[in-house]
């Protein structure tokens, strides 16, 4: 392992356990500061049961949320986490950092969220349910997208960093953007998608390595690690409409939201297999693009689908963001990373990015596009929820405010993804050298040895030189020789 | 890549663009003039409650339904997906192929179910809602069925036919099944089970390759390719009580259909074991009986889940079913290959066929025996929908007919799988050549060699030659001899 | 296979396929003389409702526990069966013999639990529900975790008879804790984690093998072995909430259970990282400790998910689990094995033995702390069920059964397993040879050679000998020698 240090050292066994430690001692101080269950979640609720006439027990919001709830926790841990095990040895890094990650970040989300949008002033509390856990969720979503970006090239010290500044400017754009703009993204197209890709690509971008080519054995997948991830990308596929409906509205607005997701995603995968086989020779297809592209329907209506942008509508979104997130990496991925030194591992450009940003331009267009005879009034009102101080605001408006919201997430991701990338370019971070990127061996104990790319090299020679011999007897003849 | 051109051309390189171009964009154009939301995912519902006296947000049929829906949707996704990945060289074609024509096949069916079940007179609209979602996923599963006994031997394109013309098959027979007859089958052994696997038995018998045996170093498993088909097992075990209670009665019907589930499917785990074990010299399990026949109970019970077949009687189907089905495996699928000419890659004849008659028989049995003083006489009249015109049908009749939409779904499955064969076998879809099939070579891009193979042989023979040598010495002996 | 058969006899086609018939016929006969539906999946449902004025369908049982239930099967299934695949050589067993008692247990396990829990003394049936089936899968959860401590080294027959007295002896346990010490345990720190973990450590102390070190070669993992396994433990982690809740009191119960279990194991995960990390000299993580410790907080929070632990009294649990969890897999596994001759395959005395006592424990303290200022009046009746024969009990009684109950099930878990390892060591089982464990060879049709270990020895090899050639080179060379 001697020459793992000698450009770098990737000895974290004092950074990574001191900072477990502290920030997680910091969190229960502050969880004992501030947070306590809320009213439905509290052995009070019987008392508020009686108070406010609530005559069963499943009027609980947790019976309305449960169930997404557990399906935007699977692709938060498995979804995410196995998308990114492609990589032909970076499975441990991807799914076991992912599991880190999330884990410190939903904690430090419930914090965050809770002073900016649920801090209750008389006694300067937190209270949290299950809504809460779902926005922690989402929020921790951001940052792994980000890590989609860096994945392979940095330390686990650098992602619990860039996690505590990217959860931390997750919660201050999305209270710019839900709370004073009061603009709607239920599934968070500008809040979780364009925010979190432009963090992410901030990032690498700081960290640009004019030498990755020197780990480029380790580049690329293997068959089993792209069997894995699609493990990952079917996941967040299924769950993509509870994650979509997870937080809106009661009875219409999560069934509607649902639908919506179900057929923009069914339409998404087919245009994708159309590009893909059309990009390559006798037109087959590629595992990349069907791994992420079939996603971007999902990331599209993050912010419409609460809407009535009806079935068809979802399904044009669908069509259009499988050609375009598919185009992306076949010609935009090479443009960022040789122009712009942008090197986005996973292509989270194609697949968060910019149909993040395509998602929040059909919310802006169909919030100002509704109408009374298709909503009803108190549809409008409720969908947009045009109440308190933004009862007198007309849907042309609430467009406007839609699009500004776009320009708060972008604005977010790239300055603070580049002061956060400049913080991580300290040499004190434990980031692997160039040539030992995308290595599992850096951070993990592996017990065999770095062993699949020699035996493949070995085989194919094999292949090649014996192809007149009969399969079962090359390998004797071969080796009697 | 030249041998494969030479009797096939595998080039889907303009069909398979074009087909999913122009039919998306149908689907389009078909959802534009044909689908709208129903009252329960519309904006206008918080009117509908008002009118109809709802109180709660929680009577939306979303919170009845939605966690059935994402099992069954991760049944469809990643159950049938993963089931088929356990070839050791065509997991891409398994789970790629299966996420493509999924995708495509319940768009289809939202129209196809709609125009025939759900077609509103007055407006010429199809109102979809949840259920609706759920019934594509069903008329899916019909199609995914049929794949499986051509698994490895068509391509993409040809897989997208077949789709079309199954769910278009499955909803005139659906129709004449479910509404014509008026038969019971909520979990679909009859619709979804026998159609599919005679649909797809059909078309793999008019698609015979008599030269299949050229491909037979692809044929068979890996080690961990069988891993992963266990994931698809599991997670169709496990979801297959919500398959069987997706669309059942609100309340006890669909806890009915649960229990039963629950209970015949562990009993089939026991018995198939057992077989399997007594299948072998020495006992051993083998893992395709494991994979496949431990689900013929959740098939056998589509018909009978939702009535009051009692826990026991449950229990006594599984027991019946994990031996049929082993028994298949061992005796049936040489048979149907060697003297029927029918090549059925995952066995759907033992999994799906067999079982869907069986559990059409037992339905028709189970509904012949119902009786008021199990049932009640309201829950009789609910169980077996005996209302408006069926108001006066006795239990018999009602076997009867149960008997009767047996025999439909048969005939559907049988003469529409001869004329899509027929049409698949046209020279114009990019088959493969029979030695290049159970190959992701054909239709991916596959980064490493076609290695897999050939290692094991290799190893295999060094096992066998030095097998006094210690392990660690052996390879250094054999390489510097 | 002859050396197999040299000093054990592993044949077991006679045995597994008359233990699964018999019992599998015991079942259905037992089933038929006991087992019914309950009110609430019975069809006359519709009567209880009209008689107990239930005005809507959702009211049933079926609606506030079934996606618990789901997420519960999956942990069983997937969960416990993918988290033991870690083994390079063992998947097949892991996952599927982990299938096999899981689905011969829950029978039995509805049947004992009935007989102690909920015999109707009129009718002397048994009425069954979904609540039933979730407490079927936590007594099955109890022979999973057992399975854990002896797994690779065992026949599939003494699996099925482990599980025969397990689920027997925690039907008794659970009776005499639940019912007659009034404990509460709704997550199953004592009488699942404790009494399974003691259970399996018991029966590994009377199996053990002096000679395990002859199949050395055997234990350990593999890349991809690990990678699976890490499918189990995030199934595991994220859907303990549902564990944990699934059969707490509707509403803010089972609402409060989640919250507390899902930031419990947040908490977890990044202690057990920082020990990981610090237990190695680079600071490296371990898979090993990942995969299992950072689960140890669910099983602590067993007991006191249900209370008002607060949540960060969660995160403090959590904090500590982590620690000791991951230290046990350090320091105390070797001991166990060097000291007192316990062979721990998984290690289930870190995750579920030592966590379970400490769950117990926490229980024990946080009931004698509550308070009604904290809890409510009404509040603290419903979380410690004080009523009917326990109505005067008070908080501190109620600590100190819960300490009580603690120590019934370490008795059932140490006594039932010393006694069920002497039925295990008769030699009829079909055990495996010491120097054939953890090999799926034994009791599997493996289609491959034995292959991983030889390959990765000669590879290593290569890499060694060859290492100033260029990679594309060295395998040329050396072959050609």
């Amino acid at each position: 392992m001697d020459y793992f240090s000698r450009q770098k050292n990737t000895n974290i066994r004092l950074t990574l356990p001191v900072v477990c430690f502290v920030w997680q001692i910091a969190m229960i101080i502050l969880f004992g500061v501030f947070i306590r269950y809320d009213e439905e979640s509290d052995t009070h609720w019987v008392e508020t049961k009686a108070h406010d006439n609530i005559t069963s027990d499943i009027e609980n919001d947790f019976y309305f949320r449960y169930p997404s709830f557990q399906d935007v926790h699977v692709m938060i841990f498995v979804g995410f986490g196995f998308l990114m095990t492609f990589l032909k040895r970076y499975s441990f890094g991807a799914v076991g950092f992912n599991f880190l990650i999330a884990s410190f970040g939903l904690q430090w989300a419930l914090l965050m969220q809770g002073w900016f949008h649920s801090l209750d002033p008389q006694t300067g509390k937190i209270f949290i349910g299950v809504e809460s856990l779902i926005n922690a969720d989402f929020c921790v979503a951001g940052c792994l997208i980000a890590y989609g970006a860096v994945l392979g090239k940095v330390s686990p010290v650098q992602l619990l960093v860039m996690t505590l500044f990217g959860v931390t400017l997750f919660a201050v754009e999305e209270y710019i953007i839900l709370n004073l703009l009061h603009a709607r993204d239920a599934g968070g197209s500008m809040v979780i998608h364009t925010f979190g890709g432009y963090y992410g690509l901030a990032i690498s971008r700081v960290l640009y390595r004019p030498n990755l080519h020197q780990s480029k054995r380790m580049q690329g997948s293997v068959y089993h690690s792209d069997t894995f991830a699609m493990i990952g990308t079917l996941f967040l596929w299924m769950f993509w409409p509870s994650f979509n409906s997870a937080i809106t509205d009661h009875g219409d607005g999560q069934h509607r939201a649902v639908i919506n997701t179900y057929l923009c995603l069914a339409s998404t995968v087919l245009t994708t297999v159309a590009i893909s086989s059309l990009s390559q020779k006798t037109g087959k297809l590629d595992m990349v693009h069907i791994q992420n592209s079939t996603l971007a329907g999902g990331v599209a209506l993050g912010t419409a689908a609460e809407f009535m942008i009806s079935p068809y509508g979802a399904l044009i979104v669908g069509f259009f963001c499988g050609i375009i997130s598919t185009m992306g990496y076949i010609f935009i991925s090479p443009f960022l990373e040789k122009t712009l030194k942008i090197q986005d591992t996973c292509g989270i450009h194609n697949l968060h990015a910019m149909p993040g940003v395509i998602g929040g331009i059909v919310g802006a267009i169909t919030a100002a596009a509704a109408s009374e005879s298709v909503y009803g009034k108190q549809g409008l009102i409720n969908t947009f929820d045009f109440t308190g101080d933004f009862k007198d605001r007309t849907v042309l408006t609430q467009g406007g405010y839609q699009a500004a919201g776009m320009c708060v997430s972008i604005v977010f991701g790239v300055v603070g993804g580049a002061i956060v990338g400049s913080i991580l370019k300290l040499p004190i971070w434990g980031d692997p050298a160039d040539e030992n990127c995308f290595d599992d061996e850096v951070y993990w104990e592996v017990r065999e040895p770095e062993s699949i790319p020699p035996i493949l090299e070995y085989n194919n020679h094999m292949i090649h030189k014996q192809q007149d011999l009969s399969e079962s007897n090359f390998s004797v003849e071969h080796c009697e020789s």
